[in-house]
């Protein structure tokens, strides 16, 4: 009677919030009129439904979703941030490949493969995303990601139901619980499923889109390699090097930032599959860890294994907050690069002009030859995003409680949000920006001619202070070393032409 | 020729990312069928067109859209994040309302009327919400937002021509630049839409949120305020306060979290239009900056003003970072609140267990009385994700470059974010978890009883040693401070009731 | 028996530990001969000392010293950091204020006028900075400080028994805890200290040193404001300002740090002494909270008052983070002025070089005319540190549990580094770089007279199109406007003097 | 003239900033008498001083120390944050291996073996720390860290004078520029350092203090192996684990945590000497690179080699980024165990009470029992620091541009501040917090038993559906699991002795 008193109390709280929902929907419906399944309304509406149940009670579920009572509940529950802020879908499809795996090693252990194999099919179609329509919940849920792993079982045991001729909602033949969950806890395989999503993405988009970025560039530096252009050190003129050294300090950054990347995936590659609800495994047979950390890692191609402590894992998320540390370098690097580029690539008449960036758009209708260098400005906002995403991980995964850290689907949001962010702006920066990069070769002459710190050349033929004289002199004058030094007697024009050649200055002796 | 050249190649470029493209569809696509405007593919499909043009040429546009050329080029240019890092929609509706009042002033200033009127009603259906769908670009594009500002003028003046009866994408009779953008520079136009979003925000979403906590824990403080329980510094057990003084002094973290979030105000409610491309007003005429400030105000019923320095106002977003400080000295409050609040919520017999938190869904399948303070934890996730935005709006507020700042989109978004986040689990936080927290008086009274340092009330009557060796006898023995101050004979079963009275330790004497 | 033979294993590990002690004085002595007394391994040399006991028991205390056993003790069990990293010295002076305004108030309700006397003249001795050898605690203590505390209590009541004739270490007549203490708690008096420190450095450095550069801001944009300029959005060339309207900008925001820095201090003005242990006030008198607030306020000619709420004013610091926030935002500000000014005056022939920097020290041994932008770099430094400070103060805000936040002193090491190093850092870099800042002005009249940007000026006199072709033409070859102008037959010389004139566009019409 | 008006407009407002100074010397002055070498006001007093020069004039020098001109004159220019905030001396010491190192080689290609040996002393006593008083200078001062180049470069040059019975300030024999500065530039010199200083911190301070922690824990965790105590997750009751297992968890995060940190070493141990001004090696000899990454291998023990790439080395950090996200990582992991030890020792009789802590201090006057967890404050304070550091570093890191990053003296800071520190609390909180924990078996085994959640164990037994019918009625009746059972009559006391085993449910089966 208390339980019904509060939910009658709950469904009239519901109900006057029906102006913030309203608002709620005119201002952030992304997808109209077949996306209101996440209309939190929908639930009072007239359309059709069926009756799931939870230990909390009955609830109406929307007749063409496969989620159940527990996934509703949340909706309600959680009305924090609309559907921009969902579970990564990332995350969902790695659910399906954990679900699959966890349901084949349970068929080897005495699970009906009746059963299992339609597990296995829902499973497979969670993991294709052909049911990404049925996973409504936000990020802004409960820490453990619970609800989501609950409206994983729900969905796939729901569609194993449905492969199976059997009623939706009945939990029969195939239970969310006992069948789609067995022999796992939301406390071990959420966190499993943020490490193969997280390190799918870094596959799938971030090393490539770093390797492209890498390759463009590295291109660059070979075709810039005998340009010799003035150096910049405290943004003040400084002694020559060639232009492709200066991209060759870019190449290196994003080598070494897929190098960072990578050694910071080995702690990624550690499941915690297997140790249920706190990391003892109690309700798991033993051997099951490590044939689902197999199975997962035979079904992405990446060399999962099953967590060294699974204490750790559930508790702790410091493998994902390195990650992020990782991403965080690279979000510096970019940060780095792309600054530098728009600097060399400022103008068309009043920047340093160096460099000639590829024009994409119209920068303004006015002035021909504006050039906004707009990939750089979309490449270093991504970069601050990373760095705070970073802070929000170091966060959550500072302040996790005894055996559980309850951070795990903010953390996930942002590593994945990181990596997919940084692999997509390097591509884009790359098609869009870096391939078309020109070297503004005259002006990059100029410049480099008219350079009072060549006369560092001099200092072994006439030393030190008759070199500062000709150049404080040039200064002064506005002139040229050539001239100062001829004028001032300490050099014929033929001995400045032999003896400055910046040519002769890009190395070693 | 050269261009075209481009072009082409940027056409093949397209086609070898169709796998890409694939993958990002399958993946990501949140909104089915109708949505898939958004998808890049779409450009090289068979519906049905328009040709749209900018000054880099001719583009396909789908025919039931109203944006033109430039949003499409953008969708080309920057593939970055997918669907759900789309420019904030409140950004969106803030454009609708400042093209709406420059439209108004212009009028004013000898813009036809019949051009004015159809751009005022067309600005009104984006202010509504109602052309939501017209706005596919993601934040990650040029960082003055310039693409957003032009997607708007697009979407404006294609569906004010529509409204005249002329021909989408003829510019005729309403151009996007000349009449929708007139006396207005997306340099001046995208910070005025930061400020009436951020501001919107605030005052719809976050104050409102903030102040549905603060009534309820004031009612919470005010309900608990005869429950004297024992105090804890350092996590150990100190002397006693009320239960409704620990809730005052959330209340008061929460009064003072409106506070800090109206005290930064007065800059956001400082508006850029009238500073056109740098700041000085170029193209606009005297009066036009301030009559557009008090047409928003009057708009928004929000107190906007003219900023009070134009360049200031595009080239730092000092206002923005400082309103991000805020939350993030409210998310400081909503994690210490939240976290004590679980903690005291612990149990149900291995915890403190002095609160009774509301059940709100099934928290395990195994054990009845499992609370899990889910709405604490989607309240800390939310916090962690205020800290990591604020250092990103940090970063990007840091790193403007002479009259411009390029990280409005992501300075925005992350303002917008944590101002939504916070005021919607702020709601969630009230109606789910702190309506309902009830007091477990019989465990509060029993730790109250149990407590040593309770002996502290003796000091002014037996003396300091004498109450020390009370406690530390019933340290030692597990005794109770009033058996073993009997026993050891220093006090009479009756005084000690006289003078230990945790009632009287609750304030100053 | 237990008690001492803990002692023992803590005295051989003090032995053990030796080495790295050694190598610590090596590294890290700053100060030589006198400043031994942080050297732990003094406690077992041959030098003189007294024995002093708490109630863990007798330890030897320098006899030069007025601290006591808990002070030494803490210095054993918090090596960490070394002298650098001791309790920032403005806490020790604010400690001294609130000690003496404390005595003064325990006199008026009863303390003996003697000793209520002599702990105001030694408190004032530590309010003035003649005591500070005698506080060697570093910040890793415990979070509560209360062993600075108990430093702060054992040296004035060491140096009030001497100044009354008694014998240092008795106790007799000055007791630390029951007369030093008197009324208080570490849990009150640490934060009301924190909150004095911080106040006292916000109106002593902070504010005069913004100030400071305001003003020679607001002088140079006066000196500056006839001097029109190229304007740079996205890095790239745009519409003219004149330098005195950039410099306006820098002189706004830096008007608006001040006005953000004191819409912070209301809350930090509060003060939570009178709260004693949990904020309840137990142990003091009705009034006493007051009193001592009206006393700090009139030694310190600063507006403070007691806190409203004592609960939230010990177990959160969210006044502290938020005055952090707005040090940061000051920090945002300061980063965009200074690599504003890094950037105009680079050079010197390679650089924007619109402006000329101070020289003030070599920045290389061979190269005249390299001005090094030494000031502009210390500045970004300190901004940088401040951003990370920020996020220091953050964490430790967000982690106080039930009645007592336990990151105090790491939080107000970090607000007092925020401020003083921008205070100081705005005084140097105006003193040292800003009053000298000069304008090249050939650079800049060259730089616009060159620019093409300057064709938006004959939109209404030729229209867009004819405008367009002459910027295009004149971009493609290199041409001014003006020739190209009278070139292609749009306009005469004198027409195009009397139209394109960059002082008309510096503002509206 | 125009020099020296400047020179005379400095001195006076030199004069005019001694109010301040005045302040300051009150406020800050650590070390009095020995210490007054960094008084700025030193410049004008009585005192001995003789005259050196640089290329900006003449300046007197005390005569006791062996600075010169350059380094006088960065103290005049840098007043920013006193004495704490210098040069962290593990810089000083590096660039004493380092100008060693260079002197060998140099030698090696030809320098005056005479010169070359007494450079080589003079080093080895920079190294030693036995010149730290000579290096006044604080962090925020030039970017690129000239001016503490030019110290260490001046105080040898000085140095080996005397060695070699010259006159101080003569620069003869030894030259600062020429000789000792020989084949480097401040840009190579200073980042060379920074890895040197970072990565001896990091060996000798950070990875034992790790390691002191991992072993102590490992210790723990064996100690505790066998006993069962109940799990907590969202700190809510759960099903039992040992708390052998508990701390296996912790004993994992460090191992990690040293893991984490070596792993981001190997492009720490790459040394930028031989890039010069801007990575070219301009003026440098072919192998000399090679050769002093060799020799500061050797002298150091420590694998340093030359950097893969010289221009990235000069122009990015971001191998201290990296390192410094290592150090978070490490930070995040510390905040986790820490808090975790103090809530589980909690108490005495109102907390959690698991874990007995060592008493260290007095935690109060008043209570005895009660033990304040200092030690895990300090750790957590420690973390939530190096959090901030980070983003400290990160801001720095990002923020290079061209040829130079010249945030280094900042970045250092922080990275051997990070590494510092938790070391150091490593260390601390082993000694004197995690080699005394005690398990509370009485208190554990109390929780454990009248843990409703053994109810779990049934389920095989009598079904899941009587299993929740026990617990429910239990908890609603306040019994124990075994009392409802019976009473229930599902089973007998016998059978729920057998079936009901905690330590059956520690593992699968």
């Amino acid at each position: 009677m208390y339980r019904s008193a509060r939910n009658l109390q709950r469904f009239s709280a519901s109900l006057s919030n029906l102006r913030a929902a309203q608002r709620s929907i005119t201002v952030r419906n992304i997808c109209p009129a077949p996306g209101v399944l996440h209309n939190p309304l929908r639930m009072a509406s007239s359309e059709s439904f069926r009756i799931e149940k939870d230990t909390f009670g009955e609830l109406k579920v929307p007749s063409d979703k496969y989620y159940g009572a527990q996934t509703v509940r949340s909706t309600m529950n959680f009305k924090i941030g609309g559907v921009t802020e969902r579970m990564p879908i990332q995350v969902i499809k790695a659910f399906g490949i954990l679900k699959k795996a966890a349901a084949e090693v349970n068929k080897d252990y005495g699970l009906d493969p009746k059963i299992a194999d339609a597990i296995v099919k829902a499973a497979d179609e969670v993991a294709a995303g052909k049911l990404d329509d049925h996973f409504p919940l936000v990020v802004w849920q409960t820490g453990s990601g619970t609800q989501t792993n609950m409206n994983v079982n729900e969905v796939i045991s729901n569609r194993a139901i449905e492969i199976l001729g059997g009623k939706l909602g009945s939990k029969d033949p195939v239970h969310p619980n006992d069948h789609v969950n067995k022999s796992q806890s939301s406390n071990d395989t959420f966190p499993t499923a943020m490490h193969i999503a997280a390190a799918t993405e870094v596959h799938e988009v971030l090393l490539p889109g770093l390797q492209t970025l890498h390759d463009a560039l590295a291109a660059k530096a070979e075709q810039f390699k005998d340009i010799i252009k003035i150096g910049r050190t405290h943004t003040q003129d400084a002694v020559p090097l060639s232009l492709g050294q200066e991209f060759g300090g870019y190449v290196q950054q994003v080598k070494y930032s897929i190098e960072r990347v990578k050694s910071a995936m080995p702690r990624v590659y550690e499941l915690a599959a297997g140790g249920t609800a706190v990391g003892t495994g109690l309700n798991t047979r033993i051997g099951f860890a490590e044939k689902v950390a197999d199975k997962v890692a035979a079904l992405t191609g990446l060399p999962f294994i099953t967590a060294a402590n699974k204490f750790e894992a559930l508790a702790a998320h410091d493998a994902l907050v390195e990650l992020s540390g990782a991403l965080n370098t690279v979000a510096v690097s970019m940060m780095k690069i792309a600054n530098d580029i728009r600097f060399l690539g400022s103008g068309p008449r009043s920047g340093l002009g160096e460099l000639i960036l590829p024009e994409n758009e119209p920068g303004s209708s006015i002035m021909p030859g504006k050039v906004n260098p707009t990939q750089c400005e979309a490449m270093t906002m991504v970069a601050a995003q990373v760095m705070g995403n970073h802070v929000a991980v170091t966060v959550g995964g500072s302040n996790g409680h005894f055996e559980l850290n309850v951070f795990k689907p903010m953390i996930i949001k942002n590593v994945l949000n990181s990596a997919r962010l940084l692999g997509d702006a390097s591509v884009s920066f790359t098609n869009n920006c870096v391939v078309g990069i020109e070297a503004n070769t005259e002006r990059i002459n100029k410049l480099m001619n008219e350079s009072l710190m060549l006369v560092t050349a001099l200092n072994p033929h006439i030393g030190y202070d008759k070199a500062a004289a000709i150049a404080k002199t040039a200064h002064k004058e506005g002139s040229t070393l050539k001239a100062t030094a001829v004028k001032l007697g300490f050099l014929t024009e033929e001995q400045f032409e032999q003896w400055v050649r910046p040519q002769d200055m890009l190395g070693p002796k």
